[in-house]
């Protein structure tokens, strides 16, 4: 495939290095400021040493790139929120040009899902997402495999520096605020931690997980918390390939659908009392009979919910095949890199 | 799809149960005394309870099956070793014909990989069996998702028989023979248990590993324990589809190829010295550098490979994305079923 990616932070760049290895041509690469467009293809180390070296990455306006020779464009610049521009207006270039969307941008699957399958409707491209839920766990591609009516719940942990801040807490009994800082000095938080730690980024993956789980489509979830996933299955088929119909879509979730509760107010006092119950904090991200939520959760110390570090975890649960559990990394460039080519490489098949 | 079911043990009939649901109709369902078979679609319900009132399933011949108006043939008969039959037989034919061939029985794919390649290359019907390795667990298309060059080492738990008794002789200190005899009376363990306690069924599910891994291909591996994964990846592309081209086979991993030790010999004793430096024993697979090996291992008491009870467990390390965790139920007729139900809807993506 002759991939296009927009966005040169360290999940673009790792697509650029690893696509050779997986097959593909690079044919267009952008940051914000410029862009290189070969169609015969790039050769990426040349073109990020460029960036690294400080110069522009080539001498193309950026918004040249939308327009390059690519079968697939892999849209990667940061999440924003609302209406999701540029993230969203890149994608529906693609697709009005009948090529293939890959995002690791949570913005627009997240805040614009109804939008995003309503253009990929009327596109002979696809839409995919992988990268936005737990970098590396392939979630979405197991639940597309477990068909979306088979899975009743997911719960997990979706953001890894709210993990490392709570996992240190509990392990070494600190504050909030000194382990936050230690993290901030070790490049697991950033400088402004407030997207991890108030929970927003894990409630946009929560919000994009109960899309796909609902194939986008709300109806008769009305806010009662009712179970339409089960009523769903019971009229008929499991729909494997609902998320790809755009025509059924109505009211997907948003992050207004989400309750969200973060990790700032927990006092080490907190971590103490749950570990002499045998149980740890952890900030739990949970999708289930059309409601979505991310707060602070008891769990189990040594339980799998209880990842360490800036692990990710995820637990399924399933009507025909029990719970299922998957953790790894999920974050990274490389990490994130590698759901995008998985993605990239399910265009294909 | 329209699904010819061969076998009809819990995992045959799960499938013949849950298909329609995931909007496919069965044409044929087999046991080895007779067959139904129904061109517009069978009830399974009816068929079912024919059986389970000590009734023939229908009044066709068992191999009439075979001849069927199947999109996709699954081979649910029991493993068996060597030429693997009668299930190769009935894979080989529905190959013949054209028709795609999904395997719950891991005997042809363990025993006789470069054949089932063979005649898949020569077929316009595809071979997959993601339910032979760990039940509800899908490993193979995560494998597949990741790419196969970019996973460099598979270890897990295989056997839940095995990992009950390992777990329930470390958390009561009950001898081997005892818990043993538990799993019986449980349904747990067969009454001739040697193929989950003596290792063997958990080697087949590490030599499928390792020929998915290899991509069929043993060429460079010369029994010195060489690092043929990496010099192929460092070559060039990471090759997702390795796996479906038949041509490129040679010398597939076979059980004979497997070093193999079960859970016999463990003494309570060894299990309580573990316990007291933080560990446990469970009988792990490995499959690692051209290397398959099944035995008794010590690991972290807490750590995501010592899953309790009938779990199977999986850790797959990745050159690009760190380890990956995968948990969940690794037998059972509705688990093993989504994974053949999987697998179909693989097929028509």
């Amino acid at each position: 495939m002759k991939v296009g990616i927009v966005g040169a932070g360290a999940v673009g760049r790792a697509v650029a290095d690893l696509a050779p290895e997986y097959g593909h041509s690079v044919v267009a690469l952008a940051d914000s400021g410029s862009a290189a467009i070969d169609p015969d293809g790039l050769d990426p180390e040349t073109v990020l040493a460029r960036k690294e070296g400080g110069d522009p990455l080539g001498a193309a306006d950026p918004n040249d790139a939308l327009d390059a020779s690519y079968d697939v464009l892999v849209e990667a610049t940061p999440t924003t929120l609302g209406d999701a521009e540029p993230g969203f207006s890149h994608v529906e270039q693609a697709l009005a040009r009948d090529r293939h969307a890959v995002l690791a941008n949570k913005g627009p699957v997240a805040e614009r899902y109804g939008d995003l399958r309503e253009f990929e409707a009327n596109s002979r491209g696809q839409v995919r997402f992988e990268a936005t839920v737990a970098g590396a766990i392939p979630v979405l591609s197991v639940i597309d495999d477990l068909g979306t009516g088979n899975v009743t719940a997911v719960r997990g942990i979706l953001n890894g520096t709210a993990n490392f801040v709570l996992s240190r807490m509990a392990a070494e009994g600190l504050a909030y605020e000194h382990v936050l800082a230690e993290a901030q000095d070790l490049g697991v938080a950033e400088a402004d931690p407030a997207f991890d730690v108030q929970g927003t980024d894990a409630a946009l993956k929560c919000v994009i997980l109960a899309n796909v789980l609902a194939g986008g489509d709300r109806d008769g979830d009305d806010g009662n918390g009712g179970n339409d996933t089960d009523s769903d299955t019971d009229d008929g088929a499991i729909d494997n390939d609902a998320d790809a119909d755009g025509s059924s879509l109505r009211e997907p979730y948003t992050l207004a659908d989400a309750t969200v509760e973060g990790i700032e107010g927990i006092p080490p006092s907190a971590l103490e009392l749950a570990g002499e119950d045998g149980r740890t904090i952890r900030l739990i991200g949970e999708v289930s009979r059309g409601r979505v939520r991310v707060g602070p959760r008891l769990v189990p110390e040594h339980g799998p919910l209880a990842v360490g570090g800036t692990q990710n975890t995820l637990q399924l649960e399933t009507r025909h095949a029990g719970r299922l559990n998957l953790s790894g990394r999920g974050a990274g460039g490389p990490e994130t890199a590698t759901a995008v080519l998985a993605d990239v490489g399910r265009l294909t098949r």
